[in-house]
């Protein structure tokens, strides 16, 4: 989305012109809970419709045990404001579902769309947590109502399965290959196809999802299956078994007999002799058909009868008869058994298939490993010694199986200019009340070190200026913080009609009168970038699997006697009989 | 789908005439995985691409511990068949993906659609167990895998959820009233429409998302939320005060004042005295304001102060004063807390209002409780006893949190009439060559006793004859059985052109070579009864939540002979050295 785009009038009327639509055409302003238009009828019936609310949208406990979440879902909450106008034919739905309401409601509803809401968010891919709102979304009550159901659905799960996928990135490491297989195991199509998009942005490599691929332009790998190999009878159903050679220069008019050759000498090779017997035709047949299909990428799955018996001595034939005609096969695919032992007992056969044949590089032959995978399965690898170079991660990375909710909400907490709070039973629940401004503090190594929540009109934290953070609920828990930079972390992402407005400087601070300065929405790679710098810099025990610390939250001094002051005037006085 | 749209020539040849398109517009002939095309590829590349290939579509274990699973996702299977067709943008995308590939394969994939495809399936809504196959794919090998990863996608979830929610019909008991509130937490916007449909198949009987109402036409509820209550800060607000009563007979000009009435008299009622104190007012103006919204209909939701200070005494306040006019208040929503204990004490307070002012069936005014409620939490309210009427459950719901995926697969088992089998170290994933009928036999008793498969020219099993059923694997396990009923479990739900074809009704038993008759595709209402029928069918202890006893699944005496000589057959002998 160009700077260019702002001048759009449509877009800023929310008409729709220049931000896309959401990606899932299913999103529409009925995605949402019935409540939400009983509570729009109700607030305009008492003529509070146009109550001006401010919502926080944030979490409570980072997933997985952690003590991180990256943030997702910003985008696709842009353009479902951005393009928010009802049809006929959703008003008319409405009128049956409510049937109560009056006609003028309808009129209403009809009218609407979210030129006079602001949205405030923290970039999409940046490390988050608990109780900062990840979005502030100001706006007539009625409205922003319609928004919550939307925009949880839209932030909670593309929160989780990043942070799902950057949590896979980080016990991985660096180095090895994240391909992303989940889409037939996901929580549905869209599930499937938010999965790529988003396990993308934690750190992945690449996914299988060709629609995914097509829709944001994630690298799409995948070679054969199970199915392909018992397809094939034996070697006969061969027909077409001409090869030509890498560079053109010259055709090997019985592929099929190369391999064949090449699997006899790698039977009577003293350094494997021994180590198999007759292997599966039927798997040797699919292999070489894929190869004759795919000579530049051939990645073979050698578990379809028995790996070592059969799978990795039959890929070896066709890998070194694709070699014979100038081919470097790609590796192999293990998706059953005792990946550690499997990969180590392939490597050795690898490297002495390069040292009996001398086949340059040959032992460092790609390994993929699928079959289940997920953060605990690839620690437990790299404890055991492995030889995998790519993890192919399907069910416990889309379906965020360890743990398959995130419980993002939506909390008033200011309206017309009067903070509110919600109380709980449980302390932990308390919402945090006042339009708030946020920061990262960074101290002298460079680490964030506490984000801090003030109100509105507090002065913002300085370099180098004391400043005592604390804890929202827990009057002993504060610390005195010098931070060496400051970062605010809310930008404005959405800004209504602000750009016509007359702009309260003090008000909006984060709107400059002059020329409304509306973030623009980074690419997937941009945000991806994001994601994996601000993991790099997070203090490692932040991140630790076991055990790991929290990081701080706080609030000024001001707004810590704020809340207190509002809890006590809010919460009803016990009687004790 | 009526039997009419059969006779359609468009619907046949996938043209999509008569059979609606998937409804998530984001289901395409794109959301596969990219191996699906590289195999297609090399398929077509060996000239096997039209081999006849026969897959089935089951799951190895039921999931939640459980010993059953209701079948969801046909009909968005055969919407995607009947309309599967690509389109030219697709294809050229695909071209970019596989650069390597001819022309040829290209025009190959442009030109295909379903129409040599033939579907069987298990009704939607039936209760199925570990290996019998849901469905089965017959058609072009390369078309059919193609198939998998759509098909996969699309039933995966929708049987896990449609099972998780008859599961807690089961522990909520029939006369409860169960609602789907979880669109929020769920895994992406179609996630939490999947959700919606399939636990109203499950035995839901509403939801809160509006979007799945009208998609399906599933009953939609909500009233408010805490925002809506904290977002009044008094009664003062409440400008037009005026009610008319249900009748129209007369009109009150000030209900605010005879809500404060009827709270006075609340406060100063003998045998209600001294339980709470003063109430909050925000709370008040809430409810009062939405009683004038929606008299016919006034829920309230009653935790976001103080259950029993405060939100219970202003609903009674609030109803009480609605009473007067002839409307009857629906009851209250409990959302934190000890449900089983708050429930009580309302009921308690309830029962003390209607004895106290004489309003009969006061008493029995409806608690509504939500709050992260699961299979777990109701069966522990049920255990300590509680009030609670209707439970608003959604994240544990939807997510599938306590499994959140099933494991369903697609496996070949026939290719050109030769059976396949796809052997595994894990005996539980080997799977059944070989197509294959499928039967349901039922006991004296009525219940399902054993699900057998048998190839496919085996004589049926006959009502009143003794047939041996062997444990496909398992040499020991096996039981004579003398069915009293006999149900062939799968049906044609997509005869491709068999239509056209000179049938052979030993090949194709179920297709009647006069008049093909495809199974309509019923209603979701349909399915959901077919669903609750067939649970009530079954053997109490095959469904109870604590160590349910298996339903037994087995195959003839001939099929086990034919897979035991087939993996026998396939399987390399081991060298112990």
């Amino acid at each position: 989305m160009a700077a260019a785009a702002l001048a759009n009038g449509d877009v800023r009327a929310g008409g729709g012109g220049a931000v896309p639509r959401p990606t899932n055409p299913m999103v529409t302003p009925l995605l949402t809970d019935l409540y939400q238009f009983s509570m729009a009828y109700a607030y305009w019936k008492a003529g509070k419709h146009l109550d001006r609310a401010v919502f926080d949208l944030y979490f409570r406990k980072s997933p997985f045990a952690g003590e991180f979440t990256v943030f997702g879902g910003l985008e696709e909450c842009i353009r479902f404001i951005a393009n928010f106008k009802f049809k006929e034919e959703e008003i008319n739905f409405l009128r049956t579902a409510l049937p109560t309401c009056e006609d003028g409601f309808f009129e209403y509803l009809s009218s609407i769309d979210c030129s006079d809401v602001e949205v405030y968010a923290i970039p999409e891919g940046s490390a988050v947590f608990p109780k900062v709102p990840l979005m502030i979304i100001e706006g007539p009550v009625a409205v922003v109502q319609l928004l919550e159901t939307p925009f949880l659905s839209l932030v909670n799960y593309a929160s989780l399965v990043t942070t799902n996928a950057a949590r896979h990135r980080l016990v991985a490491g660096k180095p090895k290959n994240l391909l992303e297989f989940g889409l037939r195991r996901a929580q549905g199509p869209d599930g499937g196809i938010s999965a790529s998009r988003y396990s993308y942005m934690g750190g992945f490599d690449a996914t299988s999802n060709v629609a995914a691929g097509r829709l944001f332009g994630i690298p799409i790998r995948g070679t054969h299956s199970h199915a392909f190999v018992s397809s094939f009878l034996g070697l006969d159903e061969i027909i077409d078994k001409a090869l030509s050679s890498s560079d053109g220069s010259n055709k090997c008019e019985d592929f099929v007999s190369l391999v064949e050759n090449w699997l006899v000498k790698i039977q009577g090779a003293s350094s494997l002799r021994g180590s198999f017997g007759e292997t599966n035709q039927s798997e040797l047949a699919a292999f070489t058909s894929y190869a004759l299909a795919f000579p530049n990428s051939f990645l073979a799955l050698v578990d379809t009868y028995d790996v070592m018996r059969s799978g990795v001595p039959n890929f070896c034939a066709v890998a070194l008869a694709l070699n014979d005609m100038g081919y470097k096969a790609v590796g192999i695919r293990l998706d059953s058994g005792d990946l550690a032992y499997l990969s180590i007992e392939t490597r050795k056969f690898f490297c002495a298939i390069e040292k009996e044949f001398g086949v340059v590089g040959f032992g460092k032959t790609n390994i993929t490993a699928s079959n289940d995978l997920n953060e605990e399965t690839i620690d437990a690898l790299n404890k055991q010694g492995h030889e995998v170079d790519s993890f192919g991660i399907g069910t416990y990375l889309v379906t965020c199986y360890a743990q398959a909710a995130l419980g993002c909400v939506f909390k008033l907490v200011e309206i017309n200019k009067q903070p509110r709070i919600k109380l709980s039973e449980d302390v932990t629940k308390v919402s945090i009340p006042c339009k708030k401004r946020c920061y990262r503090l960074y101290g002298k190594e460079g680490y964030p070190l506490v984000d801090i929540m003030t109100g509105q009109d507090e002065p913002s934290p300085k370099v180098g200026e004391r400043i005592l953070c604390r804890h929202p609920f827990i009057e002993s828990k504060r610390a005195h913080v010098v931070p060496q930079h400051v970062e605010e972390l809310l930008k404005c992402y959405w800004p209504g009609n602000s750009f016509e407005k007359d702009i309260d400087a003090n008000l909006y601070p984060l709107v400059n009168a002059e020329a409304v300065q509306r973030e623009e929405l980074p690419s997937l790679n941009e945000n991806r970038s994001r994601c994996m710098r601000q993991l790099e810099r997070m203090r490692p025990d932040h991140l630790r699997k076991l055990n790991p610390t929290p990081y701080k939250v706080s609030v000024s001094a001001q707004l810590y006697d704020f809340i207190h002051f509002l809890w006590l005037n809010e919460a009803p006085v016990g009687e004790l009989r």
